[in-house]
């Protein structure tokens, strides 16, 4: 995507094929620093620490992981030690399983070292294009969504709220949840979008608000807290979030706090869309809320927030030292309270019929 | 309330009988510095700066303003012009409406200065402990509700989930949600407290965490996204929170946020109840989501937060700076999301019936 006139991606390939690039995420939007990483190690450390997150972004740079890996030893043991390590970065995207068995079999599929590295490269690089055209394709399912919001509304300004970033940081281009919002811009549709400030790390005002800057679409921060006011209010017409697994029954993991939305917006009679490409499904989990794993990261996250001091980026604490705090990743979303799905195939009701409609090779 | 062995008030009058007395609570868990209010401007400052927050604080606070006002000048136009400023200090917690109201028929039912003088100190020093023996009350017929969850978990820890700050920072002494909290600790039961920070202005991490830590009761703070994913997996028994303004319906304006709790709640069968003094019921709005007035704060205190940097307190910015921000104070839950409300009469059901019966003398 565009950031001031330049073509950016949240990771790339360098021309050295031995070196992958990244924005490291965490010091957005105050800094903006590319990160190199040489070994799987660099990997799983912007993984795991959240140089990049977003589970589309996940899955791509854990396929840069394993290519990372294959260029260190191509030796089966090696690798299937890097790919197991790889995959426990984190336990909640399921792209990042996904992405890593993917690269795994192609590997294998080659006998010498080098015929390898070449599908290592190959696949990598596939499943990048994979991810960017799915978010292609989600902006043009979910455009009609908002089109006929704006035309209901007689051209009027169509507001979106979104939680955490589910934007082209969080993918290869696009977004999943932005993708339409992006889409209806371009269509020439008065869009403005609601920013949940998504704590305990602000993925919402500090991506989703620097990313939607960046483009020039028309953007209010609010409170985490905000969003179920808005709606009462009717100054919400849709709520547009991402997903980091799915499962094929429809149930929803997201951002910590997406479910009070869904509450929030199924209370107010307000359509609640979650947008994923097909490598967000999880195919074996039939109840999303007992079976998806729910990542408990540091509570120092919660006790501590950074930000800009001056030209400075600088860490404050909020409670008392001694308060003890917990720090839930991910809150799993019913898919009863999901309005439906909007995929690179077309948008499907949240149920496992409506998805295996649309994605049959799944079906059992 | 006790603080490192020494009994405090959020609020008090000095031995001088000219200056009042308060914490400035922006500055706290990290700094505990009391202010001195010599002026009504200094009260209006205070109340609209939220040096002082909470329903029953801010009308303790708003009736020492008018006794500040009295000192200066007895006269009729000077004191309703005053009392009409301190009423515009806020515009969502109606005790500020009720305290200053009561404080100026009590003020002009005397005739001279010296009468006025009289008056105003007694009736200030009585809403004072009329909300201290309230908040004394909530805590006796809310603990048995609390007792009642600790028997049916076989004497297990009783988990209440709180927002915001309704502790004796709030009020006087005791608090209103977290009265029966501190009655339970009191009678021996097993209980903890999860702590929604309440963002924007973190009355949850900063203050009621430093309460509870203070009386010793334990707690963890979370981030206002987590209550519902809590509810989810059976780690909430009830919610508890206070209130800003209730409708006679039973409509419960609080803390923004609250309403999301509300649902969550409902949704996963916990009870949600609401404690309050009759200082807090609003006798005149029947619709709370249409006429209880949000008061919209500075975006700035969305953009930036406060903490402890080093032995500093510092100021850091989170969005692009250019990023606008909304930041609404307060949202309405409707009485069909609550339980019952605790009051210093008992406990009722949330509905016109329920209030009016345990307040006959504001029944129509």
């Amino acid at each position: 995507m565009k950031v001031d006139g330049k073509d950016i991606r949240p990771i790339w390939l360098d021309e050295d094929e031995k070196t992958v690039k990244i924005i490291d995420q965490r010091l957005l939007p105050h800094q903006f620093a590319v990160e190199e990483l040489k070994t799987p190690e660099d990997a799983i450390r912007a993984i795991r620490d959240m140089y990049v997150r977003g589970a589309p972004l996940i899955g791509v740079t854990a396929a840069y992981g394993v290519y990372l890996a294959v260029l260190q030893d191509q030796d089966d043991i090696y690798l299937i030690d890097a790919a197991n390590r790889i995959k426990a970065a984190r336990p909640t995207a399921v792209n990042l399983m996904w992405a890593v068995d993917k690269m795994m079999s192609a590997v294998v599929s080659a006998d010498d070292p080098a015929g390898r590295i070449a599908e290592a490269k190959r696949t990598a690089a596939g499943i990048t294009a994979f991810e960017a055209e799915n978010c292609r394709m989600i902006g043009v399912h979910g455009l009609p969504l908002i089109k006929d919001i704006s035309r209901k509304k007689g051209g009027g300004e169509v507001n979106v709220l979104t939680h955490c970033n589910a934007g082209w940081l969080a993918c290869v281009e696009y977004g999943t949840a932005t993708a339409p919002v992006y889409a209806a811009a371009e269509a020439g549709i008065d869009v403005h979008v609601w920013v949940d400030e998504t704590r305990p790390l602000n993925q919402g005002s500090r991506l989703t608000a620097w990313e939607l800057g960046k483009y020039g679409i028309k953007h209010t921060v609010i409170t985490d807290n905000a969003g179920g006011h808005l709606m009462q209010h009717g100054m919400v017409d849709m709520v547009l979030v991402g997903t980091d697994r799915t499962t094929y029954t429809g149930d929803a993991a997201n951002k910590i706090g997406t479910y009070l939305k869904a509450l929030a917006a199924r209370d107010n009679n307000i359509p609640f869309f979650v947008a994923l490409p097909s490598s967000t499904f999880d195919w074996t989990i039939r109840d999303g809320v007992a079976g998806i794993p729910i990542e408990e990261r540091d509570p120092c996250e919660v006790k501590y927030v950074s930000g800009l001091a001056g030209d400075q980026l600088q860490t404050v604490l909020i409670p008392p030292e001694n308060s003890p705090a917990a720090n839930f990743a991910f809150d799993v979303t019913p898919a009863r309270l999901v309005s439906g799905f909007i995929t690179e195939r077309g948008v499907c009701e949240a149920s496992e019929k409506g998805i295996k409609g649309l994605f049959p090779e799944y079906g059992s």
